[in-house]
């Protein structure tokens, strides 16, 4: 019981994780911001990527950010030994040891932060490499720029290493306000005369607002190669490669009769006799319990990898399972493998049949299905 | 690095389990259906509140139905020496002898399982109890009634202990095809004449079509205190109590100005000069993108546990922070308590307002959230 071969047998289901697409997509990025040096964001396991994945893909980056000091512990001893930017800085003074101890650079967004560190130097520690957010319009976290040049003054004459950083409220649509260009001019302003480099750039700043960047990039999820927006269409042409695959098995079919129901509620009703078949992944595993009938899942149908016919959801998707039409697929039988995400179904369809983003699903796949890193 | 003390510092979320709320979940259910066995349903990490926790608080159950194998091997490791169920069977021959090693009973719901055990048993191994499963119009799993007893048979000449299974598509709706009572119809007249205990009822046949019981129940919903529709107001009255209590705190306050729009997209204008609380959780976390406006938020307001105000969301929820409006919160700071579903804020509360269910939102709390098992 538990011996190795056994822990090998699990539920046909998989997520694939190729870092050689991380490589890729971090020289795209490379290749957008020449000039810029590039936080590569990996909160939440890497977008449910995984930390090892992360680490062996992207390991070319200047620096990672994250959220969890926890997980820079992590990195450090897996023998990270470049830059890590904690995100939303430190959520409470009694992290403030273990954050010098780790080298972190920390995001600094309010003034209970500002105390903190104030106090924690006055008691002879060293002064840190400070990220100072601005508040230029997101209205999440950051100063006010009429309190920003306060604060950033007295964090400078604690010897504290400063960066200017703002976040992007609409980088990834024009008609929304405040636009880049507004949060950007407020951002310049505020900082006119101040030492420091820059943070500007989310993934859709790089790629579609390249005056907006600044010395420190934040690509999150185009290494990801998803989309900023949820809509696939948008990154069609930027050559990014989907890192993640999420794979199951076929594990039973049903013959249906016209106006047999499927599944809960019998939301997809058979229009005449039909073969549906039952896929081994449900909403307990990270795909979405929203997704519409006719949302896609690609059917391998030949012994060749390559081989297969995409087939539509029918019927509402349960707990760890759902069902896809077999009309167009007669070659699929029980053990058939298939792709929910991944090069050949793009994880922002899914997402937009499912009324989200890509983002959410990534970052959602569950803990019980297994990852292979390739 | 790394030092236990180290590892307590978190980010200020937190998902609290409260054996003691299991406990009360499982006598409700023996209440119910004191003629039946019950097969408490610990699928997906037990909807996301983690093995151990269920292994404590439901000890007194007859027996555990899961899915993957490899969580039957955990229950074993951990002492655990009733009945196991899995819910799908083998999907493949080759976790047979571990399943045998493992004492599994097994759902068997195709041909090709029946195949497998025929072989297996040939060889000299020992017969198995199975629940044979009949697809009675959910049209998932399970065999047509036609089929059926053919299946039956097959495994009995093969001295398998044999029990009878199926799986109600509307148990939690009155107005949907096919109905219980139809199902059940089909069922009855399916297995007449044959030997063997019967299994039917999830959790909404439980609590609304207790003629539908069988000798062994499979409650799962009911068990972690949410409602099998997905609307409170459903279990308001079956006094059942929450297991989860996911909090989180305030780490950031933004004045607003008429006008301003809050986080990506601007979803909402403030309409009048107003506070609100960045909350740490996002959908990251396994908190739903979707949740509109309005959808509440618990914040404690005293020293007093207990002492709280409900406050909405306001603005889209982002990866990893929401925002709420405190115009009726003046107490709250950096630093309060929230609590995002629990006691205060049912899970099915939070799932109408983001237009899915208790189940998914249980199920997707993220690995990144600490748990707390009490």
């Amino acid at each position: 019981m538990g011996a190795s071969a056994n822990s090998l047998i699990n539920r046909p289901i998989l997520a694939s994780i190729h870092t050689q697409a991380f490589r890729h997509n971090l020289n795209r990025v490379r290749e957008l911001a020449p000039e810029s040096k590039i936080w590569s964001v990996i909160k939440a396991r890497a977008y449910g990527h995984c930390f090892d994945a992360a680490l062996k893909g992207l390991s070319s980056t200047d620096g990672f950010a994250l959220l969890d000091i926890q997980d820079a512990v992590w990195l450090r001893e897996h023998g990270w030994e470049g830059r890590v930017l904690l995100l939303e800085g430190l959520f409470h003074e009694n992290e403030l040891e273990l954050a010098q101890e780790l080298s972190c650079d920390l995001v600094v967004h309010c003034e209970a932060q500002v105390e903190w560190l104030e106090k924690y130097i006055e008691q002879g520690h060293k002064p840190f490499s400070i990220f100072l957010k601005m508040n230029t319009g997101m209205n999440r976290l950051g100063f006010k720029p009429e309190a920003y040049r306060t604060a950033f003054h007295r964090l400078h004459a604690f010897g504290c290493r400063m960066h200017h950083m703002t976040h992007f409220a609409n980088a990834d649509q024009a008609d929304q306000r405040p636009t880049v260009g507004e949060q950007q001019e407020v951002f310049e302003r505020t900082i006119d005369g101040l030492s420091g480099p820059t943070s500007l750039a989310n993934s859709a700043a790089i790629l579609w607002h390249r005056n907006a960047l600044g010395g420190w990039i934040r690509p999150g999820i185009m290494l990801y190669g998803a989309s900023p927006t949820g809509i696939y269409a948008d990154i069609e042409h930027a050559h990014l490669k989907a890192v993640m695959q999420l794979q199951s098995e076929i594990i039973d079919i049903q013959e249906l009769k016209a106006g047999d129901g499927v599944g809960y509620g019998g939301r997809y009703q058979a229009p005449e006799a039909m073969r549906i078949g039952i896929v081994a992944c449900g909403y307990a595993d990270g795909y979405p319990r929203t997704a519409k009938d006719g949302t896609p899942v690609w059917v391998s149908i030949g012994a060749e990898d390559g081989n297969g016919i995409v087939c539509p959801i029918v019927g509402r998707v349960s707990m760890d399972m759902l069902t896809i039409d077999l009309r167009n697929a007669p070659q699929a039988k029980i053990g058939s493998v298939v792709e929910l995400w991944g090069d050949r179904i793009p994880v922002d369809e899914v997402a937009r049949m499912s009324d989200t983003i890509g983002y959410e699903l990534l970052c959602a796949v569950a803990p019980r299905v297994p990852v292979a890193i390739k």
